[in-house]
C-alpha cells in the first residue's frame, strides 16, 4: 500500500494511493475508514492499517481525486531524523573511506519539505548539493530491539533528498549546519508499507539532475542494512512512530563528480527507486523570490 | 524572573519562582494569571510575561508551595537543540584547536530531561561524560535576524548538561550518536528571563562531580557570544520559541582531565553559574535499575 499525507488547507490527513484501471493514481481519504487523524498515527496502528488496506482494495477508484490534483504534505513530520554517511560502497564523500561503525548525523525537523514543494536556497547558502536516499519510516516505538525483531518496527519506506550546503557542512568538523537548513529535506511522495518491501535489496536508484542521470546504483551496495540500523540506533535512542532513518546516498560516478557544480536557481532533481516511486524537487534562490 | 515548568501528573504548567522573606523559593502557578498553558507559549508572549511579572511581585508568598516540594518538568521541550563545540578558550575536546567558524552539533529532542531527574546510562553506553553549559532559550521566532536585533529573540537562559558518551561520539567523524542518547540532556532548573541578564559576561561557571570542582571558568572565555550565534544560526535555520542554543562547555583543568574517568552508577554532577542557579544530576546504570 502507498500512503500519503494530504494537505487540506493545513489539515494533514492520511490517504492511500490507488491506481485505477486507466493507470492513473488516485487518492482515497483514510480518516473516515480508519478513524485515525494523521499518517504517523496510522502507521503505528495495525487495526487501522488493515482497515485502510481493505478500503483501498474496495474503493470505487473513478470517484477519487487524481493524485496529481491533490496537495501533498510530507508523509510524516519526524522529531528525529538520523542519516547515514558513507553507507554505499564506493561513496567517498569528503574523501573519507569506509569506517568501522555507521557514521550517523542528524538533520533537524525544520528540514522536512512536502513532495513537489521547491527548496528555497537561502541568501547565506554557498554550495547547495543533493543526495538521493531511501528513508526508513518507524512505525512503532523501538527501544533496545534485537536485529531479528527490528523489522517489526518499520512502517515502510519513502524517498528523501538529503539536501546539503557543502560550504556550511565543511566549515567545521561537524556537518550539522550544512545538513539542517530550512527545507533541506524533501520527503515522499508516499510511504510504501513494509509488507510490500520484504527487502530493500536489488533495487535500482537513479538520481537525475536537469534530465541527466548523475547517480545510478543498486541498493545491493548498501553497507549497513535496515534491520541492523534499527537495532543499533535503538540501543541508545528510542525511535518513535514517524521518525526517520535515511540510509545514505550512493556516490556520483567519478566523471560526473568531476563536472559537478552547486545547484542554481531553477534546477530540478529527481530521486527514483524501483518500487518506491520518484521525488522531484526544484531549487530556487531566495534572492529570486 | 525565574520561570519553571511544573509537572502536575504529566500536565506541564508554567510557574514563577518567588523567594519568600525566609529565603525559601516557592512556586506561583502562572496559568490563571497569564491565561497561557505552557512555558514555551509564555516566553513568546510579552503581555503574558508582563502579567506574570506583576503577579510574581504581588504574590502572597507564604501561601505558595516550596519549590523543593514541586515536581519540575524540563522548562522547555525544544524541537531543535544546537550545541557549540570548542566555544571556550582553552577547550580542546578531541584535541582540536580553535576553528574559524562555530563548530555546531545537534542533539535530538529525546535527550531533554527534567531538572533533578536521574540520567539513565543505557547498557550500550561505554564512556559517559558530563559537560556543564549555559543554554540560550529562544523566545520568539528568529529567521535571518541581524546581530543587533538578535537579543530580542532570546527569552532567557538556563543550565544544560550536555551529557556525552565519548565511545559512541568517537566511533565516526560525526559526534551525533554520542550526543543524542535518551535523557542525555538535563535542563533547568529554571529559565532566568533575559531582562535580568543583560549580558552573560563576567559569570563564574563551576561544575562539581561528587563534591569536587572539576571545571571553574568565567563566561568571559566564551568565544562566540549569544547575539552572534542567534544571528549566525538564524540565517539558515528558523529558530522557534523553546528552541535551544547551548553555548558550549569550558575545559576541565589539565590536572583534573588527567585523572578523569567515565561516570559510574550513583555519581552526581552539579552545574552552577552565577545568577542562573544550579542543576544537579545523578547518573544511574540501566543494569542497576
Amino acid at each position: 500500500m502507498r500512503l500519503v499525507s494530504v494537505d487540506l488547507d493545513g489539515d494533514e490527513r492520511p490517504g492511500a494511493v490507488v491506481a485505477g484501471p486507466d493507470g492513473v493514481d488516485r487518492v482515497l481519504d483514510l480518516v473516515a475508514v480508519t478513524g485515525v487523524a494523521t499518517l504517523a498515527e496510522l502507521l503505528a496502528d495495525d487495526v487501522a492499517l488493515a482497515a485502510a488496506r481493505t478500503a483501498a482494495g474496495r474503493a470505487d477508484v473513478g470517484d477519487l481525486p487524481p493524485l496529481a490534483d491533490v496537495q501533498l504534505a510530507p508523509p510524516v513530520r519526524p522529531a528525529i531524523i538520523l542519516c547515514l554517511g558513507y553507507n554505499y560502497l564506493g561513496h567517498t564523500e569528503a574523501g573519507l573511506g569506509q569506517e568501522p561503525y555507521p557514521n550517523v548525523f542528524i538533520k533537524t525537523p525544520n528540514v522536512i519539505g512536502a513532495p513537489g514543494a521547491p527548496v528555497v536556497m537561502p541568501r547565506a547558502a554557498t554550495e547547495v548539493d543533493y543526495e538521493g536516499e531511501i528513508a526508513v519510516v518507524i512505525g512503532t516505538t523501538a527501544k533496545n530491539v534485537d536485529e531479528a525483531d527490528a523489522m517489526a518496527h518499520v512502517a515502510g519506506y519513502t524517498l528523501f533528498n538529503d539536501v546539503s550546503d557543502r560550504g556550511w557542512q565543511n566549515r567545521a568538523s561537524q556537518w550539522a549546519l550544512g545538513k539542517s537548513i530550512d527545507g533541506f529535506g524533501p520527503l515522499g511522495p508516499w510511504i510504501v508499507t513494509a509488507d510490500e518491501v520484504p527487502d530493500l535489496a536489488g533495487r535500482q536508484m537513479e538520481v537525475e539532475r536537469e534530465g541527466v542521470v548523475t547517480v545510478r546504483a543498486s541498493t545491493d551496495a548498501m553497507v549497513y542494512g535496515v534491520a541492523f540500523l534499527v537495532h543499533y540506533l535503538s540501543q541508545i535512542i528510542t525511535l518513535r512512530p514517524g521518525d526517520l532513518i535515511s540510509t545514505g546516498t550512493p556516490a556520483r560516478a567519478p566523471e560526473v563528480q568531476a563536472l559537478h557544480l552547486p545547484l542554481t536557481h531553477g534546477e530540478t532533481v529527481t530521486v527514483r527507486v524501483t518500487g518506491l516511486g520518484e521525488l522531484t524537487t526544484t531549487f530556487v534562490s531566495a534572492e529570486r523570490l
